[in-house]
């Protein structure tokens, strides 16, 4: 049947969809959330139709997507019919059902997916069932290289690619920032892409993002790391493995994650990585909450790692308290370059050598942590920053002191005195991002104190730094609400840590979802 | 922050939605799918958030169900802020995570879903949770319940309330349209309501609308039942459990049916039925197989009527065939008409003498279906149905002949000789859909032979009317391919059913949702 366009100026995030008016859409057999073929000239798209009650008749309604892949204009004549059910939708309906899925059968759904032929509902329907029946390693093996399939993958054209990865949950922890250039220094080639945050204060690309532009193509990024060994690049445009970004904005409002395997591994693969030292940080506050559970998902790693032909090897870290003091883009790359610089807290640094010593040792080296504080002492890793920073087309000569941090500030202290035995992860995230954090580079949290320390009261705790006075009004309100730090003065004199009244009261646990 | 309104001339389908550009989006920490709340002047509204990438900066696009509710103007200013997550998304997740749910939290859920705070992902999410994990009686009490709670409920202050249901999955079943009359004629207040086709070639609404409005309200239901004891009304504009009709436009995508049970009593229970005969049609080609399943459901009709004091029972009948001879409205609203004037097909007169008998059992009689009949042949049910259709604006006098029927016939010949062994219900209802049912009125099937039927080759097995000559040969193309009908010379010539080959076809398995 034959509608005219009228063009709609919204774009969806990526989906197709069209917008018809009930009558007609019931004349053609079409309900809300059915696939339609969109014909025009030569082209047809599959596209998603959303069903108007008060639609002009017999016109149809295109999403900016179709307009870009059509290239029509107002008023000029489509055909629209309904498309068949695609295949995957049999597969997925299996997997409701609590069928194991084949290779084909999944790479088929992931096809559709990249190809938005699958609706939100669809989505949402099968990571739902992937939650709630699981995922064998073999269909965690198949998604994995679905996605790379479906996606770009980049060729170095050099010998073996090391990558760095950690499952995130830990606020603060720019540790890539220190291992990407101790790795690059030490000649090996780690060309190293990140995300941006999606629950947390700052990803990776946030915190790069301060010193150098992260947004690169893949043809920027191959160049750089043929100069410089590595780079610290934005994965987000990239297109590796597309499948997990489209999962991920239906994972992400139900709060569950099981894809968290594929997702990773699939970026890593597309770069064409080799050797991967994985990062678990673990315990209270952090997403894996036990060593058990850490060493079961590092498990999972290695032998998807062997599947994918990756040497993985994991690291499982203390992830009780944020990694180093700052929290926010520009605190922390500001104290990253200091790390580098040789003034960096001990736990990062600690943290960083660690990790590139577990990829040293895998590439040979028999002391590995130690090869990795040499470099870092040697002002070596320092220099490959600054290298990497002047080949994305930062300034290599950035002092720390150049990167500009919140204007308001506001000081949090002690109202007690002992020694801090607790700092709760979720609610320091919690207090950076009303700050302003990610959006506002020079908003976080800076810490005064941690594990350990000794506090008198009146101590400064941590400071808040904001952008604006509101914001920092908003932080300092949750703060004081949040309480997110533990004071006594003797270890046990504060045995109760919570408490389950009689009445039922709905907890909302936040929901981690970083990668 | 403020915005300023972009009126978008769409509608959802019942869904608030706005539409706000990813850079204040990301500012207000709202992702795409994220709730919202709206203020402008003193009301507040909770919508969910579409976020676009080329939106314009600062504007909200409202569709036109926030249009209604906030009656509000073009570049005028609102207030945008993210809402916190509603309590029943906590426990969404855990019906997800196999929890069962209380009686409170299911009724928090509910109110949501009407109330359209969750969005598409999340109600997916949860019809797929109930569909894997399954659903306690308690749940299901509560389930219903709270459909019931939010919405509309009828007193009709008569005396006891008569109902009857079927659960669907056989084409042609008018038996509703003799039935109802029947009942009403023997001085019992039967006021049904029924649903319009989802996935079948006609709904009880359909076929009534050939005779008559169905579309009422509340107050028109009312009054046509204190004048007749009865009304065949569409259900779908009553607003009786809008909750179901809100999770049916999601399960119906998914194909997937969890909430069968609450979604028909809750609609019974809103119009304050006390005895329901529930018609569980079973065989191959229908929705339930074996008579051990039918078991099984109706004793879970029987337990939630009893838990919502109302008196069920069930009838199992035969449906592996087409009930009566016609599929499509208008063919059906004719059978119909034809067999309360004496001169219908002996298994609609049976069915529906039954299934009235057994609702006047209940009410007491010692031989109900022989009551029906007497009734039927007596001509009072013919004229209890006039009454009906005078009541609700039709033509008391319309005769069969007065109904027009699809003037574009094509007749399909058997090529074999021998006896009619099966009929495939759902190629039937699928080649009377591609004739244009239900939306086209005169569109549909009307079958010559039926199972036992002796046949010759040349005889006409049915024929096919539709009201356009396009979609009559679509009809005929795939009538020929799907070939519904088994004519076999002995029974036991034809033993091979199926056959499943080694090569791995997907097989799409019809879906029916109907209730």
């Amino acid at each position: 049947m034959e509608f005219k366009v009228k063009l709609l100026e919204i774009r969806s995030g990526g989906k197709q969809i069209i917008v018809i008016d009930d009558e007609y859409a019931s004349l053609l057999g079409i309900h809300s959330s059915d696939r339609v073929e969109v014909a025009y000239k030569k082209q047809n798209i599959i596209a998603i139709a959303n069903v108007a009650t008060d639609f002009p008749k017999k016109n149809l309604g295109i999403y900016e997507e179709v307009q870009d892949k059509l290239k029509i204009q107002e008023g000029e004549t489509v055909t629209v019919r309904p498309a068949e059910r695609p295949e995957s939708l049999g597969y997925i309906r299996n997997k409701i059902n609590g069928q194991r899925l084949t290779a084909p059968e999944i790479k088929s759904i992931i096809l559709d997916v990249v190809e938005r032929h699958l609706s939100d509902v669809e989505l949402a329907s099968f990571v739902t069932s992937l939650h709630i029946h699981g995922t064998s390693m073999d269909e965690v093996e198949a998604l994995t290289k679905a996605m790379v399939e479906t996606g770009q993958t980049i060729d170095f054209g050099k010998g073996a690619i090391l990558d760095k990865h950690s499952i995130g949950g830990v606020p603060g922890d720019k540790t890539t920032i220190l291992v990407v250039p101790i790795v690059a220094a030490a000649g090996f080639t780690i060309p190293k892409t990140s995300s941006r945050a999606i629950t947390s204060p700052a990803g990776t690309a946030d915190r790069v993002e301060v010193l150098c532009p992260v947004d690169l193509t893949c043809e920027e990024m191959r160049s750089i790391v043929k100069k410089t060994n590595a780079c610290l690049a934005w994965g987000g445009a990239l297109e590796l493995a597309p499948a997990d970004d489209l999962l991920i904005q239906v994972e992400y409002p139900l709060s569950i994650d099981p894809l968290l395997l594929p997702s990773i591994l699939s970026k890593k693969k597309a770069i064409g990585a080799d050797y991967i030292v994985v990062d678990i940080p673990t315990g209270r506050g952090t997403k894996i909450k036990t060593i058990g559970e850490a060493q079961t998902l590092a498990r999972e790693f290695i032998e998807l790692g062997k599947r994918l032909d990756m040497h993985i090897q994991c690291g499982v870290t203390f992830g009780e308290q944020p990694i180093g003091y700052a929290i926010g883009p520009a605190l922390e790359a500001r104290e990253a370059l200091l790390a580098l610089m040789g003034k960096g807290p001990i736990d990062l640094v600690n943290k960083a050598a660690s990790l590139a010593g577990l990829l040293f040792e895998m590439m040979g080296a028999k002391d590995g942590i130690k090869e990795a504080n040499n470099i870092l002492k040697s002002g070596k890793a320092e220099k490959k920053l600054r290298e990497i920073i002047a080949a994305q087309g930062g300034d290599p000569n950035v002092k720390p002191e150049d990167i500009e941090i919140g204007k308001q500030v506001a000081e949090i202290c002690s109202d007690e005195a002992g020694r801090v035995q607790w700092i709760n992860n979720r609610n320091i995230a919690q207090i950076a991002r009303i700050a302003g954090a990610p959006k506002t580079k020079s908003a976080g949290v800076l810490l005064n104190k941690k594990l350990g320390d000794k506090v008198a009261t009146g101590d400064v705790l941590y400071r808040i730094y904001s952008g604006s006075t509101q914001k920092l009004e908003s932080a300092v309100r949750i703060a004081e609400k949040l309480n997110p730090y533990g004071v006594t003065g003797k270890f046990g004199e504060k045995m109760l840590v919570d408490r389950i009244p009689s009445k039922k009261i709905y907890y909302e646990k936040p929901f981690i979802l970083e990668r």
